[in-house]
Formats: C-alpha cells, structure tokens, sequence
C-alpha cells in the first residue's frame, strides 16, 4: 500500500471537485465459484483500492463531503473465523492504514445507507427507469456502462455511486434503496470527477506499473525460448503461471498463448505447437499493488520466420512504430489509430491484398477486415484502465464513439495527456470466417482483393504490444524493451 | 460430456420425482472480476452441470413437467461476437448434444419466464418474505440455504428453483418474477430430489472422480519431494498450478500450502520454510469433466519428523484409520467424526495434553480445541459436494446440526448410503488465540491440560486426508493410495 497521505490526498481531491453530496464505494465481497464458500481468488474494485487502499472482502468506503467525514465500513473477525482464517486486523486499524477515523460494522452501514437514501429529495420509488439501470443478467451489465448525463440527482443530498458490474454490488444497491435504487442512475459526475484522478499515472503509480511490465517482459522471452514444436500450448500457460506465483503476483487478465492468433481473445491452449506455426502470446501480471502489464508478441515455433510471415510481421511492426512516433500530448488517440490503419493498409497494398486510395480504405473501415480492434487502451489499476466506468469518457471525453465495425472497438479516442498510461498494440490478423462473409456479401470489393487472400486463410494473426507513458514532450517505453524486430526474435530463438 | 442418454435420463428422473411445476436451471455467466469482459474462470453451476451437461456461459435449462418439455435457452453467438472468440455452436446444437429438442433465446426466456411466474396461482407481489429471502450482500447468501420447508409453492403450477448463490442468479430470479421473486422460497422439492440423485455416485461418476484423485497424489508427491529449507510456501504453490496446467484441470478449491497448518484455511504463501517445519497441503483438481478431488498431507520440511511431531502425527492418523474402519452403508456418519475424535482424545490423554473420561470429553466438545472442525464431507461434482444446496438435506437428511462448537463444522452427520463419495481427514490444531481464550476462560479445565499445552504453541496443525466411495459392503479408497504413514513419507523425502 502507499502511504496514508496518497489515500488522504486523493479522497481530498475528489470531494472537492464533487462539492456536495454522499460518495458510496460498495467493495467486493467474494465472488462464489460453485458454492458460496468456494471463491475465486479476491480482487477488489478499482477505485475502491484507489481511494481505501485494502484489497479485503466486505468493506465499503462512504465519503460525506457536506460533513467532510470519511467512513470504512465493515465487521471485525471473531475468533470462529480467525480459526479459519487466521489473524484479520480490526476495521478500525484498516482505516488508520489509509487516514480514516470513522468506522461502522456492516449492519451500522445498513441503516447509514437506508437513511441516506430515504432523506434523498429526489427520491422516487417508481419502477420505469432508463433502460440500461433496469435488471439484466450480469454479461448485459456492461452494455449499461456507457450511460448519458440525464437525470443528475439534485445536489445537496445527492448519492454518489459509480455503475456496478458486479450482480452483488447491484443487490447491495437495491436493498440500500429498499428496492429503489432502480430508479437511480450511477453519478457521471463522479465518474469523470474518477477519471479526471485516475487517468494521470503519479511517479508511485508508474513505478509500480514497471514492476508489473518487467516481470511480463521475462514472461514473454520465457515463452519464446521454451516454444517448440511438439509442446502444447497449455504448457507454456503452466510455465507463465508458475513464474507468477513464483513471483507472488497474478494475472491482469486471462492470458492468451495460442497458436490460432486470429481469434482476437482466444483462450483455448490444447493445441499442439507445429513447424511453421506463429504463437501469439498476450498476457500480463499485476502486481502487488495490482497495478496491471499488458504486453503481446508473435513469433514462430521453430525459430525462424517464413518469408510469408516476414512480410505480415513486417507491417504489424510499422503501423507499431507509427503509432508510437505519434504519440504525445495534445494528439487524439483516433488519430493514431488512423496512422496505424494507413500503415497497414499501405502494407497490404504493396502485397496485393489491398487496392485502392489509402485515405478513402481507412475511411470507411475496409482494412477492419485484417485489422477489426483498436490500437490500443489506457492501462493502469485495470489492464483495460477504468472500463467499469464507461468508454465515453474514459476513452472519449464524452463524444459518441464510431459505430463502424473495426472503429467501434478503439476503446480510447481522446486527446491525450502527460501522465495517461495506454497500450500500443495493432496487428493483423486473417479470420476465415470473416472473409467469407465479407467475400460472399461482396463487401469492400474496391479495396480489397478477394482472390490474393486465398493463400492467407491459415495464416494467423500477429500482434505486437508495449506499454507506453504520455510525457511532457512525447512518451515512453514503459518497463524494459522486449524483443521485438523479427532480428531480435529469431536472435533469441538460435 | 457423457452420452446423451445419460442426461435425458438425470431429468427424466427428476421430473418423476417432482410430478409437476416448472424447474428452472438458471446457468452461470461470466463472473467479473475488476470490470464486465475482464472474467474469472467460467465455472458453470454443477446441478446445470448434471443435468444439463455444458460447462459454457449464458445458458438456463428449463423443464415443463406437465407438459414433459426440456428447453435450453441461450443466445447464439453472431460473427462480431466470433471474431473475438473463434467458433460457438449454436444453442440447438448444444442442446441436440444432450438430448434436447426446445431451444429458445435469452429474450424468449424472459418472456417465457415471465408468463410463469405471472400466471403462478400463489403469486404475489409482497415484500414480506422469510429473512433469508431479503437481499443480503453475497457472503450473506450462504446463510440462507440452511432453509425450512415452510411456505412450498402450491402444485400445479409450482416453479422449482434452487437456492441462488451467485448474485446475478438472484437478480434473474428477481427480473423474471418482475421484482417478487423476494416473496418466493427456493423449492425444497427440488433441493431433495436432485440430492436423492447427485449424492449416489455411478460408476461412470466414479471413473471420472479417480482420474481427479490420481493427478492430485502425483501433486502431492511432488509437493513432499520438492519441499525443502529456504524456498517459500508459494514456489510449492507455482509447481502445483504448473502440473494442472500441464494436464490441461483446474483447482476444486483455492490450495492450503502452509507452515501454518493451525490455521485451517491459510490461503497466505509467503512464508520461507524453515527445518523443522511441517508442511500442510491441502489441495484438489477438478478433472476435464468438472469432478473434484480434495487430499490432504503433512509433512516434514527437511525430509523427518521430530519426535514430538512424530507423537501428534500418530494420533491423526489413528482417528484417520478409525474413520475409515468405521464407514459403511447404514453408519450415521455424526458417529464415524466421534470415533475419529476418540482417538484423538485418547492419543492427546496419553501425552498428557487432555484428561478424565474419553466419552464425556468428547461429549462435552472439548476435544474442538484440538480439532474444531468435522472428520469428513461428500464429493462430487463439487469439492463440498452440493454445499449450495444447505448442509440441512445434503449433510442432515432434514435433522438439525448441532450448534457446538466445532461439531456446528461437520458438514455430514446423515446415514451412509452405498454411491456416496465422501473425505475422512481428521486432524490435531494447535491454535495459539483459541488456546489462550479457553485458557483464559478456564474452559473445560477439567478435560484440558492447559499448563502441558505451552511446549505445543508454535506446533502447528496435521491432517491427512483420502477420498473413499462406500460400496454395498464398506468402503473402498479412491484413486491410488498417496504417502500416508510416518515410514511412506520419511522414505519419499530420502
């Protein structure tokens, strides 16, 4: 954990910026498996860790700004649960570890919550709210992320709460509300009072986002050198696993280690590694402050890359070093997508797969077909920094985000600033099925040439990805280089 | 997956069982970690599992008794969605896989769902319902499977559910009863019937039960062999997930692998081990098929036990072979723990530790200083085998658990029946904070020698634990026998 003072400061600036009103972090509580007492390994939320610091179950943090009290709310161990669990530090010296005086037990916090929201002015019990608040099965949850400003609460006795993504964070909001909080929309106000914080990366934070990436980069080379014909996937998963808990931290994310890199989020590892395969390796660690890496790499089974492979690579690498050659303050992140797009379809162009004006493919989304993501995200907290909070204005400052196949899933277009963390990570990648589609719809038939890619349906798909700061005057590698020319990997594989 | 037939005829039993109503299944989503499409393992509910067969999110199996229809609900995954995921069949082919012909989309669920509940003849919108019902945070929930049978659902059109433990099961239930589901029990009906099936074990069952229990003593073999002076508790842990990774399972449970064996569930693994250390490990796979194993051993860090550890090991393994030689259908299973907690006394009586009479110490409780929790539970698809479905049937068959301590944590107390799989892993705690409050409040001072206990405070804690099956006419041990005995594991550390 960082200091009191971190913890302090930032809980300072975010009322301040709210002025008024009751702030409400619900943490986690565990997250059942298959029973209740069977549970995944404890994550806590975000912005809780941001503000109150404890990666604990059952605690919620409540600012009261008109009062200027900060509270940690939870229930101290007895010693039937310490036989269990082993020593648990007291609520009240939770706090202390964070600059908080005030504490309660969960059921003080009940009646804290039932009477804040009764005495809410605005408070209706009414059952029609906006659609996204109304309840849906929790993998809709996220499509309620990205909320409009409408119907801010009155100021004054105004509940602040960010959008749950979790059902039990939902139920505890819901029984707080005595069943009202349908009513109720997440505060956008506090959302980008959030962002405005948690966006610009301190000194403390960037060290521990360096200690996450040098890890991963040991990860990827590990990976690298161990894969080889014959193995399976699943054991170059054992391997990263193993340097994990080695290390004492875990995964940002689920990796992905396959052979198959055309599927964007592939997280099946039972294939056999084959001469001539690409193995595309996307993973991460957060350490222990839960400060996430992100890196991907590409490269061939047995060493050496085919000539094939080169000339893909080849491309993937100078829409890479486009993107970073743009990157500074003062830039919008979607232009740096589109300089990414031009290299690759540029370099698409001189293989004959694609045709055409460059500026009018990249416009109306022709080469999404190769390259249907983003070219990158803010990372911090989350490896996906702050996607809980809604793309509108972590990634867009509250511009509509492109609903064009390929643009739509650019998770960050906003103008950027010194301190923003993100990743740089185009690619392509060759999707049978989607080719097919697109072929058959006769799609894009002036900028893309059909009957070249024939030859490219097993292909793969190749990405690279490094983790970069915005600087004052432009930005920086974050962590140490990972290899990454295709002179560096085939160096590393002799 | 099994055949077919092997699903067609789970359900076709259960709905002899029930007669009439509708029985819902409502299947796992993702579980969201830190933001919506940033997940945890998918783990699919295990009554979904055996009835329905698919270990895949976003599906509810549904079963019209009076009408003997089976539906599979779930939304079939488009190209947008297949280009991040690869290939998902589609839900009629899912559903053809384990024998059912009605499929319908989440949309058509809630439409179907909402028919159902809305045309219940005890329907009723009122916000009064049994404090187990009221939302609770998600650690509350487990609390409420403990239900009564008060309040069943008239017949006829009575819909059967299970009692949530997830969250966003609950906000389902909740959605589709448009907001009254509060006012519905989970059936008690269906809890019985899917027990009276799930806890008798075929041997298909048990085939798949064996594979889990073989990879998890080759885990433990490794775990006594690679333990040694100077490397840390989590090195063990990585070697551990290597090996599942490696064989392509997961955990059933989060590993115990600790120095600290008094704490029963340390999940902590920082510590460096120390000569003289005992190590205990308690750990399980889940096989490709989703079936646990659950194993426990203690062992000494540098290859022998002391003297004094070699006293205390002894004494666990009496009860442990007690256990064992006491379990047989028709054996109320509350009997087998207090065999295994006589031996304990009599082991701890005769170095002093306890004294007075065996049967009045156990009677009393207080041998629960030395062994607070219970001798054994089921197993099966889960770890805990149907823990989400209360301790009540699965472990009382409807009798009340006694409330002392430490007999409050024997999950299964009921007759043995041929088909059940259950652990025995008695064991011997030295808990310093739970020594020093008996001490301190003279409790069973006349059964506990407490001026003896000082020389045992740093100790630690010892269990063993095996995975038996009770056959027609006793037991028989799961899988292959792992190092048990003082000479078994001192010759493997040589």
């Amino acid at each position: 954990m960082f200091d009191q003072k971190t913890y302090i400061n930032r809980r300072h600036r975010l009322k301040q910026q709210l002025g008024s009103g009751i702030v409400l972090f619900p943490g986690h509580d565990e997250s059942p498996i298959n029973f209740a007492d069977n549970t995944y390994p404890f994550r806590q939320d975000s912005s809780f860790l941001y503000f109150f610091g404890h990666n604990l179950p059952g605690l919620t943090g409540v600012l009261d700004i008109d009062k200027n009290d900060d509270y940690l709310f939870g229930n101290d161990a007895g010693i039937d649960e310490m036989v269990w669990t082993g020593y648990q530090h007291p609520v009240s010296e939770l706090a202390q570890m964070v600059g908080i005086k005030k504490t309660g037990s969960l059921a003080e916090l009940e009646s804290f919550m039932k009477t804040a929201f009764s005495s809410r002015k605005d408070f209706s019990p009414a059952r029609n709210s906006p659609s996204c608040n109304k309840f849906s099965p929790a993998r809709e949850l996220s499509s309620c992320n990205n909320f409009s400003p409408a119907r801010e609460l009155s100021s004054g006795n105004t509940i602040h709460f960010l959008p749950p993504y979790r059902a039990q964070t939902h139920l505890k909001l819901l029984r707080w509300s005595a069943f009202s909080s349908i009513a109720i929309l997440p505060s956008t106000e506090l959302v980008k009072a959030v962002i405005a914080q948690r966006q610009i990366k301190t000194d403390q934070e960037i060290i521990q986002i360096e200690q996450a990436i040098n890890i991963t980069v040991d990860m990827h080379i590990d990976a690298m050198q161990m894969a080889k014909p014959g193995i399976k996937e699943r054991h170059v998963i054992a391997a990263l696993y193993s340097k994990a808990h080695d290390a004492g931290v875990s995964m940002s994310f689920t990796p992905i280690a396959t052979t198959q890199g055309e599927t964007l989020h592939n997280h099946f590892y039972g294939n056999t590694l084959e001469p001539g395969d690409l193995f595309l390796l996307d993973s991460g660690v957060e350490n222990a402050m839960h400060y996430a890496a992100d890196l991907s790499s590409t490269f061939p089974v047995n060493g050496t890359f085919t000539s094939m492979q080169k000339d893909i690579y080849s491309i993937t690498l100078d829409a890479h070093e486009a993107a970073i050659a743009a990157i500074k303050p003062g830039v919008a992140f979607k232009d740096v997508h589109f300089k990414a797009c031009g290299a690759i379809v540029s370099g698409l162009k001189n293989l004959g797969l694609m045709k055409a004006d460059l500026d009018d493919a990249v416009l109306s989304g022709a080469h999404a077909l190769f390259f249907p993501c983003g070219t990158g995200h803010m990372m911090g907290l989350d490896v996906h920094d702050m996607e809980d909070l809604g793309e509108t204005y972590v990634g867009y400052d509250g511009e509509a985000k492109s609903t064009q196949f390929g643009l739509k899933s650019l998770r960050l277009g906003k103008v950027l600033k010194p301190g923003f963390v993100l990743t740089i990570e185009p690619g392509i990648y060759f999707i049978p099925a989607l080719i097919e589609k697109w072929r058959t719809e006769k799609k894009f038939a002036d900028f893309i040439n059909y009957a070249a890619l024939d030859s490219y349906l097993a292909f793969g798909g190749i990405r690279n990805e490094e983790d970069y700061l915005i600087t004052e005057t432009g930005a920086r590698l974050l962590g140490k280089p990972k290899p990454k020319t295709i002179a560096d990997i085939e160096n590393l594989k002799k």
